[in-house]
């Protein structure tokens, strides 16, 4: 018996951008391809490199976090924060809070007393908590049942809650997921403070807020940030924050400094088969199979473009 | 407009100990009480202490992780661990694992090559993936969907699934769940190797792995910790692992060094209100109220016992 083996074989979870490969030797449930097998299993034609012109590179002093934005979902939202992004404004900001298993949040630590000016930016944007459903060409169905939305799927690898009655469409709260800071006004947030989700995902802020991406590499980052000691995790004043070095859209960093990254289309066949292989896992640790997956339980594949 | 505002009244998640109140000056949703409110306007009857006899310390450099036991669910791999823990087999041992997004896992850095000895323990307990629906009798059941089991629901606040016709229930690997790693052999564990739920709930693991309690404190301490940079997050040679300088059962520690917890009871009617509460919440600052909470969303409150 060899306790340390037992989560070598059994862990089965995507997490944002590594995989993990079942070696099946015998089976309980019948040997299956798991999406890890999927994964390498995969032609280049499944993947997509990341758009330059919609990624964020946050840089802190432990390393980048790559954020993909989601245009389709929040376009004018999305416009004001590459505005205060190509003027810098997040540059020298911090970390303002990290509560465990809800969010970590950042923006300007003098937000309440000598703010930072927004420079071009607009200081309100009207919300985008839903959109038209016809803004989103790429929706591929996940018909598994959820309790937030009436249908669930992906959309360039986001994912999506939408309502056929509204024809509305919207982006659901995984992990990692990013959305804009607001006040109780539904148009007053703008992009300057922003969060993560860095624990269970708490689909009740879906169509309560503007989100706008995800993020795609570094949420451990985001996630090992020490919890704030003040009420819903914000950092108090004899507390260290993290601070922010600089946020770059990928395209206004040179070529050579940039991440590699692709991401699975998930609208290739092999996407459906990856969502299956979580559905019912195989192999030989696994003794039940559920025949289901939550939406926030089959994240898009994320990796390292393999070299040519 | 303030930005910082904005996540201190939109906060309404259920931090594993801690509670917030919302302060609802005007209405979108009409006012209704939130789950931090029903908190204050609990009655100590609607709370329980721990029972020591069924609490774990774990002691890091960092603080004490507080581990509640459900010996309905598990009696006989929980007798095994506290052989273990009453022979101080977990002292010296580390956290060999932290995954993001999934599970960090603790016990022996040796047990490939030279394990510790288990002492008057079991090397093998076997499985408690499921027990008879008769050993649960405090189910209260939860009304909503849910698509990893037939019925949901909480038992003395532990989140709970269970299928009437296989007359069984299990505990559900939500956030700060705590289980008994094991190999591919059903039977294969024995408590020398835990992990605890550190991200979105695997709640595919649900019938696979015995699962023993859930951190009710300290969580926190086991989700920053940094992820391991090896395949499923185990820690490398060169990395440093978080030793564990003790594990205790609370009643061999002397009572005033004791933590001093209460869990509100899941068959008080107030817990009703709760879930509720995060079913439709009220306020200002929702626009939108999904009528609906997912089982890992609707955790037991947990705080220190007021002063009498």
């Amino acid at each position: 018996m060899s306790p340390t083996r037992f989560l070598r074989t059994c862990t089965y979870a995507l997490p944002l951008a590594a995989f993990t490969v079942l070696t099946a030797t015998a089976a309980d449930l019948p040997a299956k391809p798991s999406a890890g097998d999927l994964v390498k299993q995969s032609k280049p034609a499944d993947w997509r490199p990341l758009d330059p012109n919609n990624t964020l590179y946050m840089e802190l002093p432990s390393g980048r976090v790559v954020i993909e934005l989601a245009p389709d979902f929040a376009p004018r939202s999305i416009a004001n924060l590459k505005t205060l992004v190509g003027e810098k404004y997040f540059d020298g900001l911090a970390v303002l809070r990290s509560q465990d298993n809800y969010v970590a949040q950042w923006g300007d630590p003098d937000a309440e007393t000598k703010p930072k000016p927004l420079g071009t930016a607009k200081a309100k944007v009207t919300a985008e908590f839903t959109v038209p459903m016809s803004n989103d060409k790429h929706f591929v169905r996940q018909m598994d049942f959820d309790g937030y939305a009436p249908q669930i799927g992906h959309s360039n690898g986001f994912p999506v809650g939408r309502d056929p009655k509204t024809k509305t469409t919207w982006l659901a709260h995984c992990y990692g997921m990013v959305g804009i800071g607001r006040d109780n006004d539904t148009d007053s947030g703008n992009g300057a403070e922003l969060y993560v989700v860095n624990g269970h995902a708490p689909r009740h802020l879906d169509r309560n807020v503007t989100v706008i991406g995800r993020v795609v590499s570094g949420m451990a980052l985001l996630a090992t940030q020490p919890r704030g000691g003040e009420a819903m995790g914000f950092y108090g004043a004899n507390e260290a924050r993290t601070p922010i070095k600089s946020v770059r859209l990928a395209a206004d960093v040179p070529e050579a400094e940039r991440s590699n990254l692709e991401v699975m289309r998930s609208e290739a066949p092999i996407y459906k088969q990856v969502i299956e292989a979580q559905r019912n896992r195989g192999g030989p640790w696994n003794k039940f199979s559920p025949n289901y997956v939550e939406l926030c339980n089959a994240p898009i594949p994320v990796r390292e473009r393999p070299a040519l």
